[in-house]
């Protein structure tokens, strides 16, 4: 199936010629995708003249790394991440892929691509879209962590329906058959946990297949759980500490590499293992964080960008798509009423 | 001056020879400490025989990793755990260190040694003891958690008196002139945080000396901040998150070192720098947590001890001692009453 990815070409730190070299790489990887790039026109336009299988979609405003997320999406209406994600509500995209703010992004996404309604207290209400990310973890495969940050407060039903959303996404994406889900709390124990976590404890036992009790922070790396799900300020910060660990024991390394003539002819023995180590811990293994709960696929790469991993986030998008991924979340969540 | 540490002999995962030797090598090391050693008559009345400045405090029962904290505080009432922080309620021990379970000695410890007393609408309430260490950053320094897992559930009065003694233990402890605290949120920009940590905001740049605004999981780490302040619920999964993050590193390193004989030849070049890293992110930098806000010094060591982690941990509280580390805390939060 041919699916069509939007590609944000001005997103992140780095120029536009990375993320452009990153759809030239994603489109020879895949000749059954065509890209909708987008971006300032003199940006868009000659790539796009240069490529088959790659089609303009001129924005000319930027959205920037520093501007304030959420009234950049509102005054920045021709921006890529503005357009990229009405591509995708209108059909003219089956997914959009950015490497930029994360913050606009999630604001676009929820604007724009909208999020499943869900029946509450009579009434139809906006599910929450829930930030997703798979990290590695020491059984040699990947743990799924929901909420990453998109929101700092929840509800208990809130915590529930990342859940199913998650174990959706472990199963379609991660290929994971009965994903194991834990509930992140300071104890495995089933009664620790905050108060509000221990309110979400009983609705998770009956409303979330595979739920396997509490988890705490170290269950993001152990393997032992596929999903850990938490509210998005707990993710934000579990997933943070564990990049600022990585970082310090990188800079460990380091330092104890260039302590001594053995040791540093030991760096050069392992200067290849050392990258392929940064590389996977990157955070990006499956091209980026996607925002499940919207009628789209919707996925952030990380800011300090590369070609390798645009190419990866325009792929994952790809396969996201063929994998229904959309419809599989909306279906783990049964009580979608549009 | 001299200083007497109860040590408790059977607290964690050890045997009793491993803290008894460690008891052996801190009396060697600093002449001017007594050491009060708690535990099961037939194990700490031979060793207290055989050594100087070593007395035998008799504590038949014994609090395992695996009992309930609470309950086994409240029936247990003869254990190493109870008795040993009764000891420095009575003034019988200046200071107690455990490598027993984390949960028991919090509960011990608020239980016999006492927290502070503060007034709170008209009455008098005890302050909640908070749960601190210091985890080696970036910049080649300390930084402090608090609070590490103690209180799950909190006001924003409490975070604020955390920060307070989380200050006063940073330059108490670790010598620093005017630490600079961070509130762990889920960005740095002021706008950001949940509604708890926004309604704390305001309360920490009115009453905390060198509040720097919200800090991120990274900042655990970076080096930027001194101290950073949180509930008992985000520390624990902050920390273990770290935890679990340098455990992973470590098994990406060993077996990428296993992978072709260049890269063990590289390994045995660096033994000793693994060995090194690895004790430096034990995260007993200084002899384990303490509980701060009690009247008098509760240290808590690693379950996982080991001969030099007990030496450690009983120093650091003749070291806290000294210091008048909880003349210090207390006098950090202005309004003790008693």
């Amino acid at each position: 199936m041919s699916v069509r990815v939007c590609v944000d070409a001005v997103g992140g730190d780095e120029p536009a010629e990375v993320v452009l070299a990153g759809i030239e790489a994603a489109l020879a990887a895949d000749p059954d995708i065509e890209v909708l790039v987008a971006g300032p026109d003199q940006i868009v336009t000659p790539f796009c003249d240069a490529h088959d299988r790659a089609v303009p979609l001129v924005a000319p405003d930027v959205i920037t790394m520093e501007d304030d997320p959420i009234s950049a999406v509102m005054t920045k209406r021709r921006s890529s991440i503005v357009l990229g994600c009405r591509a995708v509500k209108r059909g003219q995209a089956d997914a959009f892929f950015s490497a930029g703010s994360t913050g606009a992004v999630t604001a676009a996404g929820s604007a724009y691509v909208t999020p499943f309604k869900i029946e509450r207290d009579g009434k139809r209400a906006p599910i929450r879209p829930c930030l997703t990310n798979a990290l590695p973890n020491r059984a040699g495969g990947l743990t799924v962590l929901c909420d990453m940050g998109a929101n700092p407060d929840v509800e208990p039903m809130d915590i529930v329906r990342f859940a199913q959303m998650g174990a959706a996404y472990a199963s379609c994406v991660l290929g994971i058959d009965r994903p194991r889900v834990g509930l992140l709390a300071n104890g495995t124990e089933e009664h620790k946990g905050s108060a509000f976590t221990q309110t979400c404890f009983p609705l998770m036992s009956e409303l979330v297949d595979g739920f396997a009790g509490n988890c705490e922070g170290s269950d993001l790396t152990s393997g032992v759980f596929d999903v850990v799900v938490c509210d998005g300020f707990a993710g934000n910060v579990a997933l943070k500490a564990i990049e600022g660990a990585a970082k310090l024991m990188m800079d460990e390394l380091k330092s104890g590499f260039m302590g001594s003539l053995k040791t540093k002819v030991a760096a050069l023995l392992v200067k290849d293992m050392m990258r392929q180590l940064k590389g996977k811990l990157s955070g990006d293994a499956k091209g980026g964080a996607v925002l499940l709960g919207l009628r789209g696929v919707v996925l952030i790469g990380h800011g300090a960008t590369s070609v390798e991993a645009v190419k990866a986030g325009t792929l994952a998008c790809a396969e996201a798509v063929r994998a229904d991924l959309i419809d599989r979340v909306a279906s783990s969540m049964g009580s979608i009423v549009s």
